[in-house]
């Protein structure tokens, strides 16, 4: 047989300003780079192992696990696939069948998916109305307090630190604490997070939080951390009774290959970047200021907006497609001539964007292009 | 605070031959070398993702399944992340925690901790006894049918194509009609088969297959592949009730990234060498008869060998370290010496290794070194 042609080339990226908030955090540095080079075949990590990823010495994961959890602020670390399968590592360890958590309204899929998988219930605390869409603590309170009056016992919690649909950054120290005074272990899904702004799981009152490299850890996918407190290790981390060295819920060993690696290599560099939120953050207010000078877009969620993924409200572009022969593709059409990527064909009325990492030259770029394409330069 | 040294580099196997069998089939051909660079920043692959991670046209991943599951003869193919996370969301698609299941004594550890993780029982199937540890089809039988009268149901069966310790091709038709003829869905463990030699998913009457990228499909870890029958495709492939587009057990999407690429990069040259199997296994069987003229140098396993991956028992080297200053490390250091890694250090009383890949000139030099440290050359 004859292989398709798969087209196995991206110059999507290189070529043109890419505004999909799911790529604007998982961009490698060149230490990263080198890392892919050097790790990139198969089980590369694995040269040295005496049988647990976790305490291979050469290339130095033991040490890298260990900064880590210093950089986070929590007992121990993990590398798991992703975000998702460390919160369904976490439910998996901690849950029965039948049982029920405590998740937010605007958790990601993947939360509910884990869930599911688990088969366990799910009571959501709803965000307030439209246009922020936030999570408050009270609200967060109240629906745990009536859960555990109602089921007797919750045996999760989870909260979305910034959430894929709003970008909004939830209070996770005063949720961490109403969990934590409820008796209701938390997990804080930090995907859209760690890796972007400073995560302190202690000071968040959180007992697990879970990150993502290839989202916002400058890392090659698939890879995520799991963050814990010392107290579920041995749930959580529990070993196999055949294989004493092997932790069940990782299956032994998880990401082993190059997303280690390029996590690894890019730790330095997500370090600074961290200690610089403020001017990432100001770089991506003063685009959604901008956005916002165009009549008919309005930015939803909190604001000022306290990430960098931004959702906008496009009645001003959806006029537009009404009457413009390409219809609701003009959009699309007219930010692809410019050079411009990362909004989906077709969609006008609404769009979520990112211009994490893009110089204020870039971001001017993409300001200008939308106000040309809106008719007001 | 500071990052440790992590030591991100891996020259041991540019300047080494490595026999590590680990490291023989992941070995990337250029192909995948450029794929990595292309799709290294995280989330790559999911520019042109509609929901549905094994349905995107650019790379062309759906065209790629297609191919693959013809190359394997299987109804339809998943990446998952690795072989042990195929047989853990088979296992837990399929079962009910407290459930048993049949699996064969030469099974890898990844076999018995997705059985733990979803809270199954294990009956094994033992092999024959030393030299051998054959699988038989007769054993494999009569455990299959003691197992269904004691426990009345058996909901799963396993079978290790070709396992790690020693090698062994598994009669995978007959164990695979024994199975069937029982009623009893049944899986194939090609971690160390799929990509090296031939696999037909239905000759083998198999109702799945698990496959390791890293391991034997020269792709970049991790990543794995399912392929199953289309009767098991409603239920290992269920959707979420909540998010229609999204499979369960996938958790969403698996494989989100770089791994994928290269595994897609690879499938030609992976077509290519499983169609000249016959002389990968011809070196591998000339360079264990080469071995054997040592004296106190023995094949474990199935004679002549039918995998390139072999185990020996070695007196010969335990003898000699019993006097040497170096002890038990000679070994390893006098290989060290010669350029050749991937045995473990210390260890001189047995020791399983894989000429995969490697030239007759590369095999030449490598039983050279192992004739002059034992002394015969």
């Amino acid at each position: 047989m004859e292989c398709q042609n798969y087209g196995i080339n991206r110059t999507l990226e290189r070529e043109n300003l890419n505004l999909n908030p799911l790529q604007r955090g998982g961009v490698l540095p060149a230490a990263a780079r080198e890392a892919l080079y050097e790790f990139g075949d198969g089980y590369s990590v694995c040269d040295y192992c005496a049988g647990r990823l976790d305490e291979i010495p050469k290339p130095n994961i033991r040490g890298f696990l260990d900064d880590l959890a210093q950089f986070i602020n929590a007992d121990t670390v993990r590398t798991v696939h992703g975000a998702r399968e460390g919160k369904f590592a976490i439910m998996h360890a901690l849950c029965e069948p039948g049982d029920t958590i405590v998740v937010d309204g605007n958790s990601h899929y993947t939360t509910h998916l884990s869930a599911e998988r688990n088969k366990l219930n799910m009571i959501e605390v709803p965000s307030n109305s439209h246009p922020e869409y936030r999570i408050t603590p009270e609200k967060y309170k109240e629906v745990l307090e009536t859960a555990l009056d109602e089921k007797g016992e919750i045996k999760l919690a989870l909260l979305t630190h910034v959430d894929g649909n709003y970008g909004n950054l939830a209070d996770a120290a005063k949720i961490g604490k109403i969990c934590r005074d409820a008796g209701v272990p938390v997990v804080l899904n930090c995907a859209y997070s760690m890796g972007r702004l400073p995560i302190d799981a202690k000071a968040f009152n959180m007992d697990f939080v879970v990150g993502s490299g290839h989202k916002s850890m400058a890392a090659s996918g698939p890879i995520g951390v799991l963050g814990l407190k010392e107290e579920w290790a041995d749930l959580v981390l529990s070993r196999s009774s055949r294989h004493e060295k092997k932790e069940l819920e990782m299956l032994g060993c998880t990401s082993r290959g190059a997303p280690l690696a390029t996590l690894m290599a890019s730790l330095p560099y997500v370090m600074e970047r961290v200690s610089k939120w403020d001017e990432y953050l100001k770089i991506s207010r003063y685009f959604a200021a901008k956005m916002e000078e165009i009549e008919g877009v309005n930015q939803l969620g909190i604001k000022p907006t306290l990430h960098d993924l931004v959702r906008f409200e496009t009645p001003a572009f959806h006029k537009i497609a009404q009457n413009h022969p390409r219809r609701g593709f003009f959009l699309y059409e007219e930010l692809k001539k410019r050079k411009i990527v990362g909004i989906k064909r077709g969609q006008t009325e609404w769009f979520k964007c990112s211009v994490y990492g893009m110089t204020q030259e870039q971001v001017d770029y993409l300001v200008n292009a939308f106000h040309e394409i809106a008719g007001i330069n």
